[in-house]
């Protein structure tokens, strides 16, 4: 017999070991999901919509992914974190505002925190708190309030800073997505120059791909130099229905995949998932995160005051939406402790 | 002499030609600009930004590039070409609306095609022909319809499709400012979802880079079917210091370059070029496109009732932006024609 050449067999050999490799970074772009159906129904969908010359393919410029942000990519119990900087806010500037402590209402409470007191003051009242906490400064100050606050905060139970709390298997499902070419984009209640602060940096998404409920602003030279101040006036209240509305503004094309947790994402399952006609048979993804995991995030769904489930499990099922069952389908929850 | 062996004469050949190559399409990005200061000064600034290891080096996601589209990326005279879809809408929805020929105001001087009785309404006037062709339908009626204008649509003089008035050579630099890695987008005046509806086609803007005046919409699922509204409150005019809250909304970060034709463009140029610090010292460039060739497109400037350019010329020598001539400095101003 012939003696192959020591050339060929370690071509051979580097062909073998690029095949492997490109098969564990097929399956192990997801290591912290379970092999379950959860993690099967997502490759598949990636691989139907990026495999070249079948009728699923969906050209990469259309492969838009749309994520929530609270309770979808981080936690939001016992009550938003963006709420926590608000009260956090409140506290730091109340030796400004004497007053907040001697009068009734919404900043009393919030500098007691009392979170049910100032959800009684009513929208007027969380508006005032909003406006006091979250305009009349230049965005770049906003922005480095945001964050200095990220680096420095606790959350108040698990002790660990916020941004410890996001969720790794979302990281990965968005570092999947982006390798195959997906745009990802946050789509979230929460409000847009507070999450740009940071999705970057924690989310690997720059802040043109965040979307976010949005207080107007005004240009002007402040002793000569370009300034952006934030005000008041609300412009998109980025949540329920307001959700497809900010897609619409700020992407123009319809997702094929989103991803929420609660009644505020229905609407943008809905829109990214529900057929337009009977001839649009695009292969799309509507996904649910679960909180089914009391011992190592939180249990919560309908009842809950924060981040509530109930007409949006109901939809799932007739929807074809993928329902994740955080405690049975993610091996862990949170990245490793930095 | 020891003969070169042919294979290594060939790996010469071979580099020789790709260097070759690469020369040329640093040389011939910009055909249709005159060798001269302006193509000068953006290939030198390109360069500055891109060059890997030096102070001036720009990261790639960092690159934004804003362009004005009304005078910058195509001509906007004897009216914007928006106002002419407008008025073209009017006469297709007269018949539905026979008050419009009967009633005086700003729908009969449409009719009659005259726009200095349209502008002499004042905005509630032109707000309602606004509503009556902009909101009130579905955005993929929208969008259709603007399709169908584009495609049969003529300018009125020209005698040309109007996407047959876009500059070849803005052409070439957004081509240009791509292939060094910059996002090229859109910040005009003009309506974001009118421009959505050709952008890509005509200019390679894909819907998520066209940031224009908006008007609000709303989500509503009809016949079960998910469905943006277009509805006729403005929550956007893109214009003069509109143009750096646009900017600021939806990409959240500084362009380092903007180009513009007008005092509409003014804000947004400073809001590009001018350092916000002693320490800011990043390389920024602003263009202005000065209508200067009355023969090949149109010269008009400071006192024009379209594209004023009065305030943001006087500013250009301070500011060090670039005053573009296009007759002096286009080689060629429009595209071929097909």
């Amino acid at each position: 017999m012939q003696r192959l050449p020591a050339r060929f067999l370690i071509t051979l050999m580097l062909l073998f070991a690029s095949a492997l490799a490109a098969a564990q970074t097929a399956t192990d772009g997801l290591p912290s999901w379970n092999n379950g159906a959860a993690k099967a129904a997502i490759v598949a969908f990636v691989q139907r919509v990026t495999t070249p010359g079948t009728p699923d393919f969906v050209p990469a410029p259309e492969r838009i992914a749309t994520f929530d942000n609270d309770g979808t990519l981080w936690s939001e119990q016992p009550l938003y974190f963006q709420g926590m900087f608000m009260l956090d806010r409140v506290r730091a500037l109340a030796p400004e505002h004497p007053e907040w402590r001697t009068q009734p209402g919404p900043f009393r409470a919030a500098l007691n925190g009392d979170v049910k007191g100032v959800m009684a003051s009513g929208m007027p009242g969380i508006e005032a708190i909003i406006a006091a906490t979250h305009a009349g400064m230049s965005a770049d100050d906003f922005e480095a309030t945001v964050h200095a606050w990220v680096a420095t905060a606790r959350h108040p139970t698990k002790n660990v800073p916020y941004t410890q709390l996001v969720f790794q298997p979302m990281l990965e499902l968005m570092n999947y997505l982006r390798a195959n070419d997906f745009k990802t984009y946050i789509v979230s209640g929460g409000g847009a120059d507070f999450m740009r602060a940071f999705a970057l940096d924690v989310y690997g998404i720059p802040p043109e791909q965040v979307i976010g409920s949005t207080l107007d602003a005004k240009y002007e030279l402040r002793s000569g130099v370009p300034t952006i101040v934030k005000t008041p006036k609300i412009v998109l209240i980025d949540d329920e229905a307001g959700k497809p509305v900010g897609i619409y503004r700020h992407i123009g094309r319809r997702p094929i995949f989103a991803a929420g947790n609660s009644d505020g994402d229905k609407q943008m399952l809905e829109y990214t998932t529900v057929p337009r006609s009977a001839q649009d048979t695009r292969p799309r993804l509507g996904m649910l995160v679960r909180h089914t995991d009391g011992e190592r995030e939180w249990a919560y769904d309908r009842k809950s005051h924060i981040g509530t489930l109930n007409q949006a499990l109901d939809d799932a099922k007739g929807r074809g939406w993928l329902v994740v069952d955080m405690k049975n389908d993610w091996l862990s929850v949170f990245p490793p402790a930095k």
